[in-house]
Parts: C-alpha cells; structure tokens; sequence
C-alpha cells in the first residue's frame, strides 16, 4: 500500500470519528447529509469567536505595547520561497495548490520564511512587526492535543542590526507578559542557543554532516526519556557509544539561567567551543533580569527546535503539568532573509500557537459557567398590534432613530409575535433592554423603557429615548 | 496553444510589469533576487493595515450594531462543497489544492456557500451572523481596477424563516448605514429580483433552458451598451429579434422605487408572471422607507447577478462616477443550505468588496496629506552615558515600569546611540514622548519628561512617572 492510499484509507476512519463526534456535540435535530468541514480544521462558532477575540486582543495589546505594527501577507507564496526551510519533516508537510497554468504555489507554513520574504520584497532594513494568521500544514491532526491543519500563528519578530541580545531579551520579556496577562496557569520559558547545540555536537565528536540527524532526535527529549534517544542515536544515526556519552553529560542540563552558567562555566564545557554563544546567554540574561522579564525562564540545553534556519538564540514556551505542546515557539535566524536578498537582516521572533491556548480558554469557561455574550445588542424595539396605527412603520422609525444614533439594537423578524415572544427573543439573545410600543405609546409620544436584567419598567419620553439608553448602556 | 501555456506566457509578461512597478515603488536601495508575492496578491504595508483596521471596524461595528455575532471557517473546503454553485464562469475560477493524499480540496471562492456548509454541519436553524475572510479566484487581476486573486470580503447574512421582505430590508439598511460611514463619496445600492428577471424572459417568450446565458448577457449591462448585448443575444445566443424586442423595453426600466412600481403596474408587465415578486418588492421598499434606508436605493431591472443560486432579492453597490466595478453584492439564496441538508433555510445576506474600499481610502490619505501612525507606542525611555552608574540596567527597569502599568514604549536597540540618536529615533516613529535618564536623573529618583511634540521638557519624580504619562496619553 503506498503513503497515498494509506493516507486515504486513514481519513476515512477518522472522519467517521468525526462526523459522529460533530453529531453528538452538535444534536442536530434531522438526520444530515454528510457534510463537513474538511479533517483538521474548524469552524468557529460565536461563542468560540468571542474568545477568540479576547485572546488575540491580549496578544496584540502588548505586541503593539511594544512598538510593533502589523502587516499581513497572502496565504500562499511561490512554492520556491517555501521549499528548504523547514527541515526534512516540516518539508513533507506542505500543501502545494494544483498547478492550474500559471506560477506553481503552495499554502504558507509559517509567517517566519514569508516574513524575510516581505522584508527582501520590499526592501526594508529593520521592521519590528507583528503578524495573524492561519498557517497550514498536512500532519496528522489530534483536536485533544489542539494540533490543526489549519492554525492561527501570532508572530513578532524584530528585523534589524541591532545590539547583541537586546531585542532577544525584549521578546523573551514579550511572551512573558502574554503568558501572565493570559492567566493559563504556571508556565515555563525554555531557553537555548542553536550555537550550544553545534558546539556540544561538535565537542562529542559527531562529524558535521550528521548535526541535523541527531538535533531532530534531541528535539524530543521533552516527549521521550534520555535513555531511548541514546539508543536511537546509537542504533540508527550512527552515533558510538562513546559520543553518546559525552552528549549525554551535556544535554541533559537544564536550570535556573545563572546558576546553569555558573556550572557551566566551573566544568568549563564551553571554553573553547560555543563560549561565544554562552556568553551571549549571559548577556540575555542580565538584560533579562533588569526587565523583570527571567521569573519563568529556564535554561535548558535539550533545547534543539526543528526548523532549519535558527542561528541562535531558541525558544520555547510549555504550560506545566499540562498534557499540550508547546504554546509558543522561535528564535533567532539571521541568514533568512540573506536567502531572499543581497541585503543579508538578522531577525529575532516569536511564534504563539493560539489553538492550544483558545483550547484552554474554552475549557476555562465551560467550568466557570459563564456564558459569554455573542450578540452585542443592547435593546430590541417590541410593539402591541394596533388596527389604527401601523405599528410596523412606528417599529422601525424607531429602529432609524436607536441605528442612526450608534445603538445596538437587534431586529425581531416575525412582525405579528406577541409582546411576550418579542420579550423572550431578547431573553435568549441575552440582551438587557427592551422598548414597548402600543397605540397608546405611539399617541403619547412615549415609550415603556424595560431592563430585562432587573425586571424594571418605566415609562419615557420618545424625544429622551436616545439619551437614556445611551446613558444606560455607557456611552 | 493551449490555456495552460497561454496563462503561463500571460504570467510571465504580467510578472515583469508587476516588479518593475514594485521596483519603483519601493526604491530598494540595492538590486534584489526577483522574489514576490504571488500573482494578484498583495502583501499589506504597515500603514496600509491601519487604514484596512479602520475600514473592518466601521464595518463590523455596523454588522454588530444589529446583532449579528461573528464566525470563521477554514480557509479551503471539500472540492465537492463548491462544485455547481458559481455559474459557468466561476466554476472556472476556484483554486484546487494538490492531491497529495486525502481529501480533495478547493480553496473557498466566496464566503456563503461556506456559510450554507455552516448551517448544516452546525445543525442551525436561525443565525445572523457576520464574516470578514479572504476568498481566491484564479481571475486576471487588475490592481487598478483592485481585482485580486486573494481579497477579502465582508459578509453579512441572515438565516431563517421570517417574515417576508424584513431581513432583506435590514439588509439594504446595513449597506446604506456602512457605506454612509465609510464617507466614499455618493453610491447607488441597485435592487432587483431574480424572479423578475425570471419572469421578463418567460414574458418575451425565450425557453427555460436559455435562461442562465441570457441571464449572463444581462448581467453586463452595466458596462456595456444594450445595443451590443442585444447583438449578442440573438447572434450567439439563439434569441430572436422578436423576444430580443420584448425583452428591450423592460430590461432596461430602472428609476425611483416607488416610481418605477407605479409605471410597471400601469404598463401591466408583471400583471400574470413576476406579480409576486413585484408585491415582494413593494413591500421591501415600504419597510425601508420606514428605516429610512431609501434615499440611495434604485430599483434597476438590468442587474442580473451571475451566481446560480440567488432565489429571490439581488443587489449590488456601486460608487458613482468611478471607475470601479461594485463595492458590494449579494441577494436572497432561499434553497442553498438545502443542497447541503435536509432542512432547507432561507438566506439573504451581502458582501462587501474591501479591496476597492482600502484603494479609494489609500487615495484620500495620500492626497489629505495625513500619516497615519503605525507605531503606536506613546514613549521611550532614552539615556544619557555613565561611567559610574549602568544606564542599560536603570533603562530597562523604567521599561519593566512602564510595560508592567501597561504604557506602551518603544525600545531604540543601539544601546551605545547618542542622546540626540535616540530621540531622532522617537520622531522618526512619531512617538510623541520620550523620558531621559543620566547619572544625575538615576541619582535624584527623578527623570526629565519631554514632549516631543510640544517641545517641552519638565523634571518629575521616577514615583509619579507612570500617574503623569498615563493623564498625558488619556488613559
């Protein structure tokens, strides 16, 4: 059976899995055709669009805090732009769209490589930005572990010459704030430097044609014991014992920043090779420690990160004692935008996976009870059938006035309900007020004035209408 | 030559053009390997997204101000989701992504046939919803004309089973309040039915099979003369002179709503067929006189709409005395959810085109002569050289400050950088306040506070710094 055919033989099974998971959450009433979104996507629905947007608003607040603008590229590059950059594994994973006449494109994977694209595009210099978008990928999707084919990515990167380990320490300090103000619980900054990695390959005495091999074995000693990465180096990377042994010294070092480079420094594993890298560490660090920015930070040299184009610094963020992955990840990559442009820039940045943490705040919601507000309105305009007037033609006079004046007034589409449907409709939609108007109402120049929350009414004027529903809902 | 060697010489002479512009435009100071963004895409500038964010907000904000919540859905559907919605000519223009194994996928050409998927994977029965996404037609892109391949479009639609005519009169209303607030200039919001162009063809005799291409021909009339499209209807399309006469003197009727109703019930044209949909039409513009939603509004019996599965209101915005093509269309798809699900739900809903919206906007910047701000930081904190004193520890300690009492403040990355440097900096991203720190400043507790716009300089207290930029910013 080839990959092709195992591949649709896979979707098959899983998407009975999900048509049923869908019919069980969703309950709908009549048996449906099949028809679905396609596997490893979602739809977001208002509820999930409402944390959605609380999400992304905390994110951008402090990238923008920050000094960062945002752009936004296409969803789609040349494939020739996308192609080399993702490692072996990432590489397999890319949606390329049919070639239909015309340029031969593909889905973007990351905003990291159409970054450098943009900056070599149009000629910049520095940029210090933030970008959101969905990014795609053909991997095995689990909606336990929130891993999608199609995912939001919120990045920030800082384009530019700049002094060593400044803007770094002003990411690593960034993601800080956005895991505080995020409030998913205790969470941790792994840090390393793609320079230590080389350097403790290189000091083990693995030859150079082999670093990419045994770097995407180390990358998963955050899901696998030291003990079976050993043996997988030994037995089918053609690492020897011996090398396996002084990998294993090193690699296993993890700690608080200072105390890690104190004993680093005492066991003098990087006096010759990586003390540049180490003490670019120390420099982060320190800068870190004056921004209030290294209370969650730890460094830890198992760090390895899969991509192909780090240079230095890496990244990455795990919530403790939760089953996720990582919820944020990056580093430095100077030589990127140099693959696009004459005009070598060094970058720096930082990628939020935002499914993971919207996974969470649902789950957060769901237990606190609160069910959070989709439709804004804040008033509907109900009416008493009247044989003299038309009430219909009075409804909506009403509605100009309430719209025409910025309110938030929702329409009630079936014009012969009676008072109470009219009322329960806003009960359901959850909005606070409600104007009655019947023949009486409408002579008068009045309206009843009711706050559905409190269960109050009082009668007002119509001229003094807008004022007090502004006055009501803060305006 | 086939169509797949005609669009990719077509490509490669458009791809010239399109760098030379960028060249031009851009003035990178060095010459660059040719790397762009795809064919009829758009990378967005910085502050371009600041106008595209003003653009959203007007128009959310009035998709919101009746209720309606937000949605999303990914980005490409299951190919058999799309196929058979688009007419002959649209069919044409969806993307297909590879077959690397699995489903096969398209991505998505417009956002309702998405929407109907919604409905009846979510089991709905009602929904009000809006939703602001890019869609992808593989058309010849023209950016003066701001034809895109990737655009987006702002969707807003109301599903369920109503009263006749008032969600699609809401709908008018929704159009003319955005189009109003986004101060284009003067607009017309041209209405029709498809039933009554159903009906001028039944009248003037032409077969039912002929309907969609007619219906085609029709559709053009906005750009070209009704001489030639008569030409082509009884050259290409088999009408005879005779129906091509019939269908003369009621195609081109367009004027007042209430005047054109009057003149067609006078005429007796719609007296046996299109009756109902001419009732339909009356009572539509009845309630928006009610909303006073009218004043734009023409009744044009030429608008056609090329979609196959409009049912009952169509429409469509145009500026007037521009260029561009429509800012908005849309219509009522009563049996759309129905190919997807046993439950059948009426819609009607609109899009609006944001490109050719961002295109004019861009244009009344540029000629106002306003910048509008990117950066959105409020301060930076810039220091004066010690050696006695580690102005990069006392300089990020106010950042750690500030960030943490949520100001927004800009870092400068050259820590070596001159006062005047460092200010300059701050200009440069029209951050209207700057803070220095020297020896003496670190000493005292206190800092100077200039306003850079004002050119103003006072000494405060480090204890009231964050009170004092917070009064200062309006916060």
């Amino acid at each position: 059976m080839d990959q092709k055919q195992e591949l649709q033989e896979e979707e098959q099974v899983q998407n009975k899995v999900q048509q049923k998971q869908q019919q069980t959450k969703q309950q709908p009433k009549e048996k449906q055709l099949a028809v679905k979104n396609p596997k490893g996507t979602r739809d977001f629905l208002p509820q999930q669009m409402v944390i959605r947007r609380q999400a992304f608003k905390i994110i951008t607040d402090v990238f923008e805090q920050h000094g960062a603008v945002e752009i936004d590229t296409p969803v789609f590059e040349l494939k020739e732009t996308l192609i080399g950059k993702y490692g072996e594994e990432g590489g397999k994973l890319i949606y390329d769209l049919q070639d239909q006449g015309g340029e031969i494109l593909s889905l973007r994977y990351d905003l990291t490589v159409p970054f450098a694209r943009y900056l070599a595009t149009h000629g910049y210099k520095k940029l210090k930005r933030y970008h959101i978008g969905k990014v795609y990928r053909r991997d095995n999707p689990s909606i336990q572990q929130g891993r999608f084919r199609e995912f939001f990515q919120c990045d920030f990167d800082i384009a530019g010459e700049n002094d060593p380990m400044v803007a770094d320490a002003e990411l690593i300090k960034i993601i800080d704030q956005i895991f505080t103000k995020l409030d998913l619980g205790p969470f941790q900054i792994k840090i390393s430097n793609r320079k230590l990695l080389d350097a403790m390959i290189s000091i083990a005495g693995i030859p150079k044609t082999q670093f990419k091999t045994v770097c995407s074995s180390i990358d998963k000693l955050d899901k696998q014991p030291w003990k079976e990465i050993r043996q997988e180096l030994v037995e089918k990377k053609g690492v020897t014992e011996e090398q396996a042994e002084i990998l294993s010294k090193m690699v296993q070092l993890r700690g608080e920043p200072f105390q890690l480079i104190q004993q680093l420094k005492e066991q003098k594993i990087f006096e010759q090779q990586g003390k540049e890298a180490l003490d670019e560490m120390e420099l982060l660090f320190t800068l870190l420690k004056y921004m209030n920015g290294l209370k969650n930070v730890i460094f830890d040299l198992s760090l390895a990160r899969g991509l192909d184009y780090y240079t230095g610094l890496i990244q990455e963020t795990v919530l403790l004692g939760g089953q996720l992955g990582s919820i944020s990840g990056g580093g430095r990559y100077d030589d990127l935008v140099g693959m696009f442009s004459k005009n070598s820039i060094p970058c720096v940045g930082a990628s939020i996976g935002i499914e993971r943490i919207f996974a969470i705040l649902e789950e957060k919601y769901k237990k606190s009870g609160i069910v959070l507000r989709e439709n804004q309105s804040d008033i509907i305009v109900a009416t008493i059938p009247s044989k003299n007037i038309d009430m219909i033609a009075e409804k909506f006079k009403i509605y100009d006035l309430l719209w025409s004046n910025g309110i938030k007034a929702d329409v009630c589409y079936k014009l012969n309900w009676n008072l109470g449907k009219q009322l329960t409709y806003a009960n359901d939609q959850q909005i606070p007020y409600a104007i009655v108007i019947g023949e009486d109402e409408v002579k008068q120049e009045i309206v009843k004035f009711k706050d559905l929350i409190e269960k109050k009414e009082e009668t007002i004027n119509l001229k003094d209408l807008v004022q007090i529903i502004k006055q009501k809902v803060g305006k």
